[in-house]
């Protein structure tokens, strides 16, 4: 493993984290930022399939840099932060397994996320099985939820189309000068958001020089994504396509919200300097230049342009991430972070690469 | 050049054609097509650049299989079918020269698509300098407009977004259920849709990898797309966004129309396949299946795909075609077997590789 | 299905053919091909996997062209012409099952290429189950042993890297001015080499934007390569290295030829160039060409280049295939038609796309 | 621009470095890694063609993070360290310039990477025009040279082709068991090693589903590898051969190397490990891994594999790179940590994305 600053008995000690599901594309995200963190050691990764095995067997990238076995998720146990990179329906069990220890938990799956248990059951066919963990949760968007994730106990680590979704539109929301009854999602995902599974759309020959929608307006993200938008205006409801891009990361939203009245373009980016002005990871463009994925991948941030279609009075918002970093594993370690009250930016000041 | 079937004196003679702006990927494509086509031979091929050079030293996948030589555009002459695939502004120059001597002009540019000189000078920053053409001239996308196409001398072959979008979206408009004021028209184009001239967008190391919306409620073909949708209903307005796409071929267009009532997929789903059951391009998708830019690459084919989002009774539809060939030089194809009174699809039978 | 020219009773009967493993990716390329071939009938298309299924559920590429339903394997019988397109191992037992009814086998799997059976053995760790079809096999690919193939019952569809390694370099082994000890072949191949088995390695994150040697100096095509060339001249030994390329399609071979005294570059060319005077479908390249596998895609053609490196007397010669169709499905059409007396190349006359 | 950990007066002065040629892709990858440095500061960056442009206009992956703006060339002066990332051609003057000053000049082009001028003629067509600067330059490849570049001056930074072989041969041929007089250099590199010039051949819908050599045999990096490799043993001879690969990052030379006797696979690992016993940046991967491309993007490492092929007595070596960081801008840190006395790896700690 990397050597980490300094970490010397009887002063500062670094906090311990475990992983469980580290060799998912989350997971394993997670390990490469954490690695370069400098207050936080890396205690233990666990993974159901590839326990026994070397981080570095399964992932090669990491040879000579973490070579750290993987082990049991049943055997994770005694950490200061817990990343639960799981399939939906797991985490509520390990969460009640060591949130009386201290630990604090971060989940990086959807299990905590929707306050309404209803809109979990229909959008994910299963219950709360532990309703009380659910009352010491926050939902983990910093740049909008700050104050309610600092001191808690179980963070929900937002979606990736959630993320860049509410980012893109909370603001203008906000405003009061949106139509919220129906707005237009259209999203446009590279293929590592389908995760390490291996299956027919994400073998390279059928995705290669391939473009769809999926899932046309059924797919789970949908509650998360009205849940966070109805804090910004009651009632928001919206009509979501995701698609897949022949490419390895970054998520690109393309939203479409009627404005109520004439709305110049330049009151609105008013709005939003002002709403993202303290906001390190969110860069809010400057008039005539459009969010592109490939200015934030490998990184935390997220680029974030507007137009108004004069036209049809229509709002249009562009907004992107990279969906394994401020989507996953990056928004992660930003709200470990602020768990531990450090500075939010701490081992995620990277520069984008140009290419 | 490739063997033709039979061409001998006394019988049949086989129908010449040239083709203007040969090296562009429009023309460049024309030639693959037209090469393959049974009736017809290429007489003339022109170019500006490269002009003196052989098709095959710009494009060595024609080695050996079309190796003649470009000549000047001032030099086309003669010719049954005279093709122009040229940037907008220069087609009605052409079309005056040789309409007198019977030959039948198909435009893949611009200039003779918008009815209304007022649009064009908006959009183009132009005024039709041979408006009398206009009056000689027909819109050619075929599935919609197949009558108006017969026997006119001068045929508009239609740009590649408002194909596939009208393909995608005129059955559920004409039904009249749905609100024509405000479609959203989300686009995705692969990069040949930029064509052959160098830029830093289309740079390899610049757009692989990388995702973005351009020209955002700004594009030339948002008129055009109008025009042709307010013949199946009055006044449709539309927010149209296209974006670049980080492969070679295809368009799909995502649209998004809001319902007037509450109105069954089924129902509509009976409307498309009616629409569509003599047209042999036109695949509609069954139910459940999503319309995916692979399956026409390479083909004149255009997939479209419906879907009601219940939730916000909204209309998705999913179209896709091959923006070269569909979109430009097939449909162009198509256009001169319908001017010559040939089966529509000679030339055009070809089975899209499945990768 | 596609109409087929002309089918009478009484005149002309198109031949019926069958193909065992339709829905592999060879299998698939062969019912394109066959599809748009004049003379030829596809009456069954087997799968062991999806037998029951339409050919357009499993690819809907084919939608609508060809929902023809997939059949068992064993149920296959009485065509004329059947293709194998299986894992090695499996041939010997559908031929016995079918020869002595008049059908003619054409193999596109490796039971048949090898001539010693020891060497089959070492490679493939398996035995000649009926050795007696041996002898009436001939190894197909046609540039090099026409006259080997016609009337043969039974065709060893040659692999895909042996086709493009043969055709770069035997007709310099010819002229005996090479050293056959030691030729370098460093292969590159696009992922649909691999095949529709899905793995790790063809995951679409994993091998996007990657790329490596694989079965270093380890690869089975070892002999069926030495076996071809040592035709040209005896004792052939080389040390093959095959790449796994970020792309659909294609195959480059690049070798490294000793010459045995200072050689013109010149003088070669003119000896390629006779050898491959008459055949239609490799192109020998201009001086100062180099061979890329773009120009080749989706046909049969094999473009090559040579280049003498007079620093160190080697002669360096890059050829290219599309692998589905030169190193697969178009040169299995291409010896169905040789056993059927059609023109070479029938079926077979397509127009490379550019890009 | 970022933060740096502490820069107090009194203390450590950070060190000020300038960059001409800026806005080339090694100067911008200079600009990515140099933010993240914690020793230096970035004083200047020059641009003949964007001077007075901020560098986030140009890149706009760098918005809010640099916005510095680009100077011209002639107004930089005073920098502790000038970095060069320039054509060939120009280095020597700049270098005159600045060079009694006491600045250290890193040269990231291939002016003084050549030690014998009549090589630097044949192959560049130029004379040194500043020979006395050539005393005073070391070639900075640091795992083979390292001693050599300590106090130097001027330091050539290694082309990316010569860096990627000379870690994957050099210490095989320090053995003296291989034949040097004809070794095979076949390699691979993505498209950002034809910079950001503008190009036919890097124009996406050319190279994306494309492959090809080029400059066969002709390639500039030949006498610099062939300079490099003469250093373990005498009278290297290679064949080189470039390969344009679509992706944007890295490049894979897969060499083959003739061995004198037979040589057991596991002597050479020996060889090897030890070899690299002590060298952060080089990875020798174990027995049955091979080298990819995709493990080694973004950062310094550098990943080797061997492999000997029994059959025919030769030892094949795989090495890899990210060829803007390990074969340009990264190395180029690499040196001006040993220039300035600073631990090698800062800045460079980089954990590899594993997609």
């Amino acid at each position: 493993m990397m050597n980490k600053k300094f970490s010397q008995e009887g002063m500062w000690k670094m906090k311990s984290v475990g992983i469980v599901g580290a060799t998912g594309y989350a997971g394993v995200e997670l390990c490469r930022l954490l690695l370069s963190h400098p207050e936080v050691e890396i205690k233990s990764i666990a993974s159901q399939t590839f326990a026994g095995k070397k981080l570095s067997e399964v992932y090669p990238a990491f040879y000579g840099i973490c070579d750290m076995e993987l082990i049991s998720p049943d055997d994770i146990s005694g950490c200061d932060i817990l990343f639960l990179a799981l399939p939906h329906g797991l985490s509520e069990e390990y969460t009640a397994k060591v949130i009386d220890s201290g630990t604090i938990v971060i989940d990086l799956g959807a299990d905590f996320r929707l306050e309404d248990e209803s809109e979990y059951e229909a959008w994910y066919r299963k219950t709360f099985t532990h309703p009380e963990l659910h009352a010491l949760s926050a939902y983990g968007l910093p740049e909008l939820f700050r104050e309610s994730i600092k001191g808690k106990k179980i963070i929900a680590n937002p979606g990736c189309y959630p993320t860049a979704t509410a980012l893109g539109v909370y603001p203008a929301l906000k405003t009061g000068l949106c139509d919220p009854k129906h707005i237009i999602v259209d999203a446009k995902s590279g293929v590592t958001g389908s995760g390490r599974n291996l299956s027919e759309i994400t073998h390279y020959p059928e995705c290669n020089e391939a473009f769809a929608p999926y899932k046309v307006a059924e797919h789970r993200h949908t509650p998360e994504i009205e849940q966070t938008l109805s804090k910004a205006v009651d009632g928001v409801r919206i009509t979501f396509v995701p698609h897949l891009l022949p490419l390895n990361r970054g998520i690109i939203i393309t939203s479409y919200i009627d404005l109520k009245d004439v709305v110049e373009e330049d009151y609105l980016r008013e709005v939003y300097e002002k709403f993202y002005s303290n906001e390190k990871f969110v860069r809010f463009l400057p008039k005539g230049k459009v969010a592109n994925l490939k200015n934030v991948k490998f990184t935390n941030y997220c680029d974030v342009s507007i137009h108004v279609d004069k036209r049809t009075n229509t709002l249009v918002t562009v907004s992107t991430i990279d969906n394994m970093v401020k989507g996953a594993a990056g928004q992660a370690v930003q709200n470990m972070n602020i768990a531990l009250n450090l500075p939010e930016d701490m081992g995620l000041d990277i520069v984008p690469p140009s290419f």
